[in-house]
């Protein structure tokens, strides 16, 4: 019975890793779709090293880092050695819902992910081999060493109203979107963005793909918050998928409506930001929420995306793809939700939040400054302004996204 | 033991869910890829809206339109309240199955579908705002009385031969069916398709996008026809996984090879449209057929979509997508095919069969020319023939697809 | 407690048969997008066909000649009837760890995919009605009789030390692959890709398209390789999820810097090639390895599937996709790494591996010489120059895979 048991809530872990892989594909077609043909390339081959080396990475050390157990083991820090040692003991039932195998490949595809929300706002500019070099530091070190202090029982878990984060507002999406913020910093905006104190549209270059990328996301987002669960718990993850899709389609009717009401035209880029905004949105308190909850997180979340993009362009900070309103900012809003609406408001959980968003926040972006702006001093981060200009396909990869198709530069 | 074989069903009707979500990028890339380029933007914008306001309609009202339950129920009609109240004993074996926030996902994600299959056959062409309004009605009223019909237990579930519609063959893909065929007769042929007596093809601007979209929408009628077993019983469902498979494939090689002989050539809409066939040809009846029956099943199904297709041209009704052959006149076939082929065949199986189609034909094609019908009258439900020809990404989003591509306009 | 557990391990077996099916979509994607704009049309459409008539053929014949059970068995051939016929008791916990429809839809769905990776190494210049007879051949004879040899019971089976394959490294892939190579050997390479002693690169007309293609061939992999666990054993099944992952992990990142190291540019197929090398690689011991026995079966296959590609091209056998490489240079490597890492291996057990590859190989090359050498003497296999100049859809199809974008014919 007990092993039984134990089998179907591994089934279920199993399935959520699978959903999770699958966002990875999701992020490389939504962030290829929203950018320029000439740069397709170089985001696909981005996006398929950083999971490679995010799982590779995660594997040597991130595991460890994140989930230290008793094994040298502080409020703050801990470490359980390198590698992912299995033992008999950590695939049967005492292990706890599934085994380790399963816990560390669900936690190992998370991971990656934090390194390919960067991706996304860096597009069309940075150079390759500093991103990877950040990636690499970055999976390997900041994010489970933040992670643990929620999620691997660290000083966020143990305060007095535990900061709440229940798969991820900010421990992995604003713990990216921090990333994302100080890199387009420190890159500066694509050439011919903000010229003569106006901003000019680049249109992303195939829809379509972009639209695949965000179902796929919305997919694989059931493995990410229902997954979350850590159980195949009948009503605990039915309702988390309740939450999730709930707030995903409040959030793209109000990035829809809100962005008709400032645009007047039918703008698919945000309906598709408002689904991420909803699904980020829900993400740290998806199981603590009610229906009307969900929806109200949703709805905020649609409009705070449509006001971020306007925002970034008002500062100039230039994010090709919308990364940073959604993951940054809906992560933060998503968080502070928690203290707002569902099972846990109230003022001090308010407090807690803050805290942890805080806190995290710090420490992402210093970290970020120290990496990001190291490998700027030491070899600089941006591609010269002629690769730039003849696109990174050409000039970083030797080859064409759609070499058969005519095309035009822009 | 009774809570963990309530977890194992669980499990897979949230399977289900998700599969039945992929259903929706399925029909948005079939639809994209089998129309012209300069219309892509609208028919994903449809795509991604209908899903949101059909989650949202079905959750405030639908759910409890169809399936009432005891509450203010009768044989036609009945109401168990605004939005979806769950209680403790939802969640629990008490309740059936599975709990009742897996019970409503799974059918919200079916419901959103009707509205898209009429999504297809109006592309090009429509307005969007008659279009979501005619889609929030759809979803909100129509879809959900029929359904209760048969699946909530109403009057076709108590015949004295039931009417049988396992998935819904008749409740889903012809309540799709008919609204299209009404709203492309009060549309109008797109511009250029019917001209001096002749039929010219028009043909869709990317096969990659629409192939990915019938796999897709293969893959997730795992779980619409799987799902629909409502439990994860082994025999149940791998036996419906068997004769959905066999019947998408008998459709495919069909339409092929019908296709061939009659123009000569190796035509690829059709062997797609081949496999969707099948599909909505074993829906009413995946349970109760064997290997043989399937095959058959789908080989005719193949054939009347191509038929089909050459049957609404010469009607000069035009169907960008072939939505109507597909969901509308393989929807019939298949409800019929439970009173010619497997375990319910009989004459007075197909007396009730008759009875389902022609009853809820009827409600749909009277609702929709209502509906439809007072949309184009108060406001126009056609964009302009300058906007059309100029694409409706243009004209209506201020926004192309593909920005970057050189493309000749059609 | 017996009929739930024979419930959860059918459900696994069902969700493989899903990730399974997904492949196909992989491949057709991968195929396509790695060739040129001309010919897609073609590709998909050998893909869907293939699809289809590989389950019928296989339920028809291949599942009785690869399975014979006791009916009519011997070592090397059996036969246990047409058709598939299921009595009471096959769908019931005495059957076994799943029902027999599901046992046999998941071998189905294997079944298609070896013709289809013959599919991508004959692109751009075969015809179709030949390539689908073969297909149609080698799916109902050639992979069930060798395929029963060691999973069906057969004389690789009960050797002193029994030939390994878990989920079929040679069985599958390299059965396909030998195919594929006697098939590109026959055929000639394409128009322009060799001359005057020099190798001319044609450039695949759609990353992106590749891209989804790769990642969801690794999806698919999940159930290939954890699907061929034959339960839902937590320890079994999810060990075989994380060295499939570390495998592919390493594989692109070998792939990655072997060619980055030989030809210095990101060289993006070469990262998506590596991907599948590391799969195919990992898949003949997937339940045998550890960690880092599968990352040194991955970085190994990486970099054989840079190095297989040169190779090829220097004997002027032309492979648009890298199928061979892949599939039968990285499952030669991954059967004989049986012996080489994990728990099996030795050296009786690489002679084992060794005598399965030779006999294997053997057949297969001797059976594709006969059914693709007598279909080219018969009515030839390859379309006439002029065709192949125009482009397969055009003169095969009729139609073009994106007629409104302009392109450049090369």
């Amino acid at each position: 019975m007990e092993v039984l048991n134990f089998t179907v809530n591994n089934l279920w872990m199993m399935i959520s890793i699978f959903l999770v892989f699958i966002m990875h594909l999701g992020f490389a077609c939504l962030e290829s779709g929203m950018t320029r043909g000439k740069n397709t390339v170089n985001i696909l081959f981005k996006n398929v090293i950083i999971l490679a080396i995010g799982l590779l990475t995660y594997t040597i050390l991130g595991f460890s880092l994140m989930y230290p157990g008793e094994a040298f083991a502080g409020d703050w820090f801990g470490f359980a050695g390198f590698g992912v040692p299995v033992a008999d003991a950590d695939v049967t039932p005492e292990y706890g819902d599934m085994t380790k195998w399963t816990d560390f490949l669900f936690q190992a595809m998370f991971a990656a992910t934090a390194a390919t929300i960067v991706s996304g706002a860096v597009a069309e500019r940075i150079k390759l081999w500093p991103f990877f070099i950040f990636s690499i530091l970055y999976v390997a070190f900041i994010y489970p060493i933040v992670g643990m202090w929620k999620w691997g029982g660290g000083w966020l878990h143990t305060l007095d109203t535990p900061f709440y984060d229940f798969a991820g507002s900010t421990l992995v999406h604003s713990v990216g979107g921090w990333a994302a913020l100080v890199a387009i910093f420190l890159l500066g905006s694509r050439i011919g963005k903000y010229k003569d104190g106006k901003t000019f549209a680049i249109a992303g270059h195939n829809m379509p793909l972009a639209t695949i990328g965000v179902f796929l996301l919305w997919f694989g987002w059931f493995g990410f918050n229902g997954g979350s669960v850590l159980s195949a718990d009948p009503a605990g993850v039915s309702k988390v998928l309740v939450t999730t899709c709930l707030a995903a389609a409040a959030g793209t009717v109000s990035a829809f409506l809100v962005s008709y009401i400032m645009y007047k035209n039918f703008d698919l880029s945000m309906a598709l930001n408002g689904i991420l905004a909803g699904l980020v949105g829900i993400t740290a308190g998806a199981d603590q929420m009610g229906i009307l909850d969900s929806i109200w997180i949703g709805l905020v979340a649609g409009a705070i995306v449509v006001f971020g993009i306007a925002l970034l362009d008002k500062l100039k900070l230039d994010d090709p793809v919308g990364a940073i309103p959604v993951h940054l900012f809906c992560g933060i809003w998503g968080t502070l939700a928690v203290g707002i609406f569902g099972d846990l408001a109230g003022g001090k959980q308010i407090v807690s939040q803050l805290v942890g968003i805080a806190t995290i926040g710090g420490i992402c972006v210093v970290a970020s400054f120290i990496i990001i702006g190291g490998l700027k001093a030491l070899g600089g981060i941006r591609v010269p302004e002629e690769e730039e200009l003849v696109g990174l396909d050409r000039s970083e990869h030797g080859m064409l996204a759609y070499p058969d198709f005519r095309m035009d530069d822009h």
